[in-house]
C-alpha cells in the first residue's frame, strides 16, 4: 500500500470473516488510514475486534446493522463526529449473508432476507453516507481510494455469464441473484456518482475460509484480504464501474 | 409460427399490456396453441380478457397474483385440470411492476416489493408449474417451444453491461435490479432445467408503448409482441440460458 493513500474507511460486517480481517490488516500496515471504522451489529460479540481497537486506537468501532435505516442513520452520527470535516474516504459494503439453497429448498422468505441485506442495504447505507463520501470527494482530484470510493464486496456467484461448467455446482439461488443484483447497483451507482468523483466498483475476494465459504475454500482470510488491499490500492478512473477479483482480474457480468 | 409448434402456453399478467397482447395475438393466429392459459391477478377488471376468451374457447382465464404462493398453487391446480396428462408447454413470466425510482427517490418499500414481483415470483412460479412442465418435457425431444419452455419477460434495463452511455439516462435502481436479478435466475433455472429438456430464457420486449413503457416509447405492443411471437417460435437448445430481444439479437449481461 503507498503511503498516505488511505485516509479514512469504513468496513461493514466486520465482526467476522473477510470484514475483520480487512480492519485488522488495515490496522497493521506499515501505511495505516488515519481512520478505521471497524462497524459491526453487535460489536461486543466480536472480542477480535475489541482486542483490535484497544491495540490500534486508529480503529473506531461502530455499530451498524445494515437491514436498519435507524442503525445506519446513527451510525452516521457517529462516524460524522470521527471524520469530522475531511469527510469518509472509503466505504467497503462487505456484510453479507449467504445461504446455500437449490431449487428445492430455496424459499420466498430466503430470497427476500438475502435480498434485503445483500442488495438493498448496501444500496442504503451508500445513499446514507453519500453526503460523508462527497465531503472526501470535493477535497482531491483523480479518481481512487485516495479521493472517495463505494466498494461492493460481490462474488463471481453473481456474474451471470459465468454460471456454466464448474460454477453450476454452486446451487444457491438466493445468494446468486442477490449479488447479481448487487453488480447492478454497482453500476448504477457508478453512472450517479462519479461526476462527484467517487469510485465505484465490485469486488470479488475469491473463495474464502469464513464461515459462509466454508473449510474447503481456496483461499485463507490473509491471502484473500492482501489480495483485495492491493487491488484497492491502485484503483483508478479506469475501474470506475468495474467487477475485479482479489488478484485484479476483470470478471465479467 | 409454424403449425403445431404451440401446443399450451401459460402468461402472467396479461390484464393489459404486453400480456394481453401475447395472449391475444396468440389466439388470433391460424397456428393457434390449443390451450392458452391467461392469467391476471384479478380478471374481471380486464374486460378485453373477457372478451378475448368469449371469442376464442381455446382461451383460458385463470386468476394468478403471481405475488401470492397461495394463488399459485390453486392457479396450478386450475390449470393442471385443463391442460390435463399432456403438461405445460409454454410459461411465459411477464408480470413485473416498475417504478421510476432515481438515487433520491428510492425506497427500501419500493426495492423489496420490486424484488418480489419480478425477480422472486417468476421462481416460485415456475417452480410450483415444473411438474406440468416436466409431464410436457417428457412427451417429446429437442428443445424448444414445442416442447418445453421458461420464458422470462426480462428487459435491456437488467443488462449489467448496459448501463452506460444512452442507457444512463434510465435511472431505476428497483426495476434494473430486479431485472438482473430475474437475468440471473434464468441462468440458474437453464442449469437445472436443461437435463429435462426444458429451453429457460429471458427476453426483452423493447420499449413499448404500454402503461409501463408510457407513450414516447419506440414501439406498439403489436410491434413488440409479433417480433417475440416469431423469436419465441424458432428457438432451439442454442438459445438454452440466453437472454435475446423481440428481433432475435443476443443481449449482453
Ligand atoms: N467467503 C467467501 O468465499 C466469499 C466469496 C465471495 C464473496 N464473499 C463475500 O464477502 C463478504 C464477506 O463474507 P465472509 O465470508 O466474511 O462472510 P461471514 O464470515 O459469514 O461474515 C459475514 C459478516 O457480515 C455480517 N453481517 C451479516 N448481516 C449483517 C447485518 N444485517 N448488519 C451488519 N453486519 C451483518 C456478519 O455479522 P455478524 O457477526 O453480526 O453475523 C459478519 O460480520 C460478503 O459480502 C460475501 O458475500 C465471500
Ligand atoms: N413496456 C416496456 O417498454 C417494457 C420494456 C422492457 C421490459 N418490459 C417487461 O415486459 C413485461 C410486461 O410489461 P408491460 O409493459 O406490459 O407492463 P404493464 O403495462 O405495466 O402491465 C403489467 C402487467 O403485470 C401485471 N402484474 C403486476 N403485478 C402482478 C402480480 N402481482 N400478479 C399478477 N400480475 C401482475 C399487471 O396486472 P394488473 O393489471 O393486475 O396490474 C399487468 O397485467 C414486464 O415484465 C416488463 O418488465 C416492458
Amino acid at each position: 500500500m503507498s503511503s498516505g493513500l488511505w485516509k479514512s474507511v469504513l468496513v461493514t460486517g466486520s465482526s467476522r470473516g473477510i470484514g475483520l480481517q480487512l480492519v485488522t490488516e488495515l490496522a497493521r500496515s506499515c501505511n495505516r488510514p488515519g481512520i478505521i471504522i471497524a462497524t459491526a451489529r453487535d460489536p461486543t460479540t466480536s472480542t477480535d475486534l475489541q482486542e483490535l481497537s484497544k491495540t490500534y486506537p486508529g480503529v473506531h468501532i461502530v455499530k451498524l446493522d445494515v437491514d436498519s435505516q435507524q442503525s445506519i442513520s446513527s451510525a452516521l452520527e457517529e462516524v460524522q463526529s470521527i471524520v469530522g470535516n475531511k469527510g469518509l474516504n472509503c466505504l467497503i459494503n462487505n456484510a453479507a449473508i449467504g445461504f446455500s439453497m437449490d431449487l428445492n429448498t430455496v424459499t420466498p422468505e430466503a430470497m427476500m432476507k438475502t435480498f434485503q441485506t445483500n442488495s438493498v442495504s448496501p444500496l442504503f447505507v451508500s445513499k446514507t453516507f453519500l453526503p460523508l463520501l462527497q465531503t472526501a470527494a470535493a477535497q482531491s482530484s483523480g479518481m481512487g481510494i485516495h479521493r472517495a470510493a463505494v466498494i461492493n464486496i460481490s462474488s463471481i456467484l453473481g456474474s451471470v455469464e459465468w454460471t456454466w461448467g464448474e460454477s453450476a455446482n454452486f446451487k444457491n439461488y438466493a445468494y446468486r441473484t442477490s449479488k447479481a443484483a448487487l453488480n447492478m447497483l454497482t453500476r448504477c451507482l457508478a453512472v450517479d456518482l462519479g461526476s462527484d468523483g467517487i469510485l465505484c466498483m465490485s469486488l470479488h475476494p475469491g473463495w474464502v475460509k469464513t464461515d459462509m465459504g466454508g473449510p474447503h475454500a481456496d483461499l485463507t482470510v490473509e491471502e484473500s484480504v492482501s489480495g483485495m488491499l492491493s487491488v484497492l490500492s491502485s484503483l483508478t478512473e479506469y475501474d470506475h464501474g468495474g467487477f475485479k477479483d482479489y488478484r485484479g482480474q476483470n470478471l465479467p457480468w
